[in-house]
């Protein structure tokens, strides 16, 4: 697998109260890929992954480092062919990772699984043929 | 606030074992920027954002929805010069987010503060002498 996150969902209790922060608070170009009431997307920039001790990262945020279940984040890794999705999964649990969800199709016309690495934290497989990829391995959501 | 995503922050229970994990596992490649012991940072490409509500994110990936406290994951916005960290945070608490840590001299040579989103995602913003941009915003970390 490629080092790259192509895609960071944030789980959110109230949809168009997140759109409107991000969208009309911070500026962030909503794609037309968004789907209204459903689903938002926005493109952004690259993006680089750090690893730092869980309570030493909450006491930087000034936040509690007490916290349980799911975390209401799920990183995305994509590819560029259906195949390569099993491979992905099959890798990271090689590797020490945690099998989510076998991937399957996905009602979305896509194929996609999930598992989570050693802290548990969810990343999802996908191939998805509506985002379309650019030579340096980014997804092209549409403007 | 350009829309920029600029580090990735996952907390981990055991540094080493996630350093494992992603070097070995799933071959990242580990920056030169990482400090033993302390944080490992990881060069990956771009990615994008999306907003889903959070019970449907956690049933994609097989995961109860139950979870309260401190999520374990800190978003990063980077920008270039220091006088920029006050103005994003006063931006993004105008837009409906809420002040976790007023920016302030980090002991790692930047200035950083936190935000959280509507949802408590929780934001850095920090300017970081020692990591400079590429033409398209992305951070430069070295190989």
């Amino acid at each position: 697998m490629q080092p790259r996150i192509s895609l960071i969902t944030l789980g959110v209790a109230d949809l168009e109260r997140a759109i409107r922060f991000y969208r009309d608070g911070l500026g962030f170009p909503m794609s037309g890929a968004s789907v209204a009431g459903e689903v938002a997307f926005f493109r952004t920039g690259g993006v680089a992954l750090a690893l730092y001790p869980r309570h030493l990262l909450a006491h930087d945020a000034n936040l509690a480092p007490e916290g349980t279940g799911f975390g209401g984040i799920a990183l995305a890794h994509n590819v560029r062919a259906k195949e390569e999705v099993d491979d992905v999964i099959s890798q990271a649990v090689a590797a020490g990772g945690r099998l989510l969800k076998a991937a399957r199709q996905a009602d979305w016309g896509g194929y996609s699984g999930y598992f989570a690495d050693p802290d548990g934290h969810p990343w999802e497989v996908a191939w998805n043929p509506f985002f379309p990829f650019a030579a340096d391995g980014t997804l092209q959501l549409p403007p």
